[in-house]
């Protein structure tokens, strides 16, 4: 039966590896309707093979693809990208490119899978020195995508409405959300409040030269609020974002687990209230929404935690699934080109977001 | 007796008024020594002498000052500038001006009182373009300074390092740590990593060009670690990363009363945990930690929340009666002058840090 959907897996990425990409797959296929859609995964064949003996997937339908080379989990960017040719992430990547797959999917370290991405597959966004990433928030409604929270540490005004195109396609795909709404992170809701590229951006976003439901600046304590559904902000502010909230959320856990274990009272009504406290951290479990797209490439590539379960592989896997089966790619084209009218690129010019390393 | 310390008291400020700045006077005079200590108090003289009768404040050392003139709390601070002039909030600055009194607290709606404090007493730190505002974050070993939360945008490496100065300072005068460790928010702890202004601040800090004890870069979930005592950042970081922690501690905390509120067993569970709840949040509590002061003026200013109760206006109380008495001011003078060395403010040497209203 001929797959219309392939996805490329790079076994050999992450703590684990194999156990864990494998199990992935097989999580994947034992929850969603699986017609029409392979697997190519690439990587040591005799680890990989074990695993799906293991795992039993056997009738499974998944390819494998030697690779010979792994990259490590602290190879620098610039050496990945130096000796990275016939690795298992390259591979995955490459795959990609040629047409082979729909989708790539990788646990190996971020600098090299973005440096390798953008090498073999090249930015589709004329603003971006390098893919954006965008996290899944949870929040009091469902889910808010928060980009940048990479390594785009400038934050001019064509970068910013990049991000919201993007995002705003990447919610409707992978969430469902019909007509996502986009908010700009600013320190206040007031047009004079923020720097100039902030201003820029709510400027352009607002006269509705992309199209897209543009709601306006938000502020921090609207993320999990879930006030829009995407929230755009700059690499170096959502990178502090997102930590600064992973932060809060292990102290209040943290002092959460103290008071519930000091004293005898306290330790029981712990215990009655247990099932409770199970289900909220549930919510928000990491594993539970793993799988950040690097956006702004020609082609889909996702990241997945390089610590994940099994389980928070497969959802990296069906976010790649929902990337490519939607209308994501063709969205992003034409509300890029939109932009293209507002950014003139002609001959020369370059991008003005100031990056590093 | 003559007093040595004089507080400078805008009664008419925050949600409240009187009732709640007297007894925030109460409060601190009850919690502490007051030998020496005097409080200016500026408003409506019948309402103030009302609350002292109230409260039974008749013999402590409360001198009023009426005014006839109150700030409104959604006033504009333009508005507030034009108008303030004999209102209770410009006469409790104007006594710092005059020497009257060592410093001032306002619970008066901040964009008024930081454009007031800046045009009666000026700015000290040539680098800031406005008042900085420090948060006393609370952390798994105490609380950790982090500044700017506020309205300087702008990110120039001269800033922060006036942040660093001032917030070093403040936590030694504030929190009595003999010698505070100061570290620069980043997306990483590499030198290469971040925009060009944190990497030229990180320079220059680990230069020892100033006299602080300088820890490097820290990321967003050090904060809540207590990695360090002071977290230095633009005001536009400061504020998404203070408001995302306030939004992340909510979300939280509703996820919770949910969990312990949904179902029989859950509820018993909870209400036998509840005094070890309690105390977590006694942890978070904002007026706990309430007094934010106003960096980088001729004088010392602190901004009470508008919805602080008495005991959190005691603690701003408390603040300011800290800072008064310590050497922060000498403190923070000799390392600016040091700073001069570094950045050149010659004639016709505008401030490159990018701010607007």
């Amino acid at each position: 039966m001929p797959s219309d959907t392939v996805i490329s897996l790079d076994a050999m990425g992450g703590d684990h590896g194999p156990p864990v990409v494998l199990g992935g797959v097989r999580d994947y296929l034992r929850q969603n309707d699986c017609t029409g859609l392979a697997f190519l995964v690439h990587g040591d064949e005799v680890a990989i093979r074990a695993e799906i003996v293991r795992l039993r997937l056997d009738d499974a339908p998944i390819r494998i693809r030697h690779a010979e080379k792994v990259i490590a989990s602290d190879e620098k960017p610039a050496q990945a990208m130096r000796r990275g040719k016939g690795s298992s992430l390259w591979n995955a990547i490459e795959a990609v490119k040629t047409g082979e797959a729909s989708a790539a999917v990788s646990a190996g370290n971020t600098g090299a899978l973005m440096a390798i991405s953008k090498l073999i597959l090249r930015m589709s966004a004329p603003g971006l020195e390098r893919p954006a990433i965008v996290a899944s928030w949870p929040t009091l409604k469902g889910h808010t995508a928060v980009l940048d929270v990479g390594a785009n540490v400038g934050s001019d005004a064509e970068q910013l409405i990049e991000f919201a195109i993007m995002g705003e396609a990447f919610q409707s795909a992978v969430h469902g959300v019909a007509r996502p709404t986009v908010g700009l992170l600013n320190i206040g809701s007031e047009d004079i409040k923020g720097h100039d590229e902030v201003r820029e951006a709510h400027g352009i976003l607002r006269s509705g030269a992309v199209d897209l439901e543009y709601h306006g600046f938000v502020e921090g304590d609207d993320i999990a609020k879930g006030t829009v559904d995407v929230v755009v902000t700059d690499g170096f502010t959502g990178n502090v974002a997102l930590k600064t909230a992973e932060g809060t959320a292990r102290f209040i856990s943290t002092l959460l687990k103290e008071a519930l274990g000091s004293g005898l009272q306290s330790k029981v009504g712990a215990l009655i209230a247990l099932p409770a406290l199970k289900k909220m951290s549930r919510r928000i479990d990491p594993n539970a929404i793993n799988g950040g797209p690097l956006l702004g490439l020609n082609g889909i590539v996702v990241k997945s935690h390089g610590g994940a379960t099994p389980q928070g592989f497969a959802s990296a896997i069906r976010v790649a699934v929902n990337l490519a089966r939607s209308d994501y790619t063709a969205k992003v084209a034409a509300n890029l080109k939109r932009l293209d009218a507002v950014f003139d690129h002609s001959e020369g010019d370059k991008p003005a977001g100031e990056t590093v390393q």
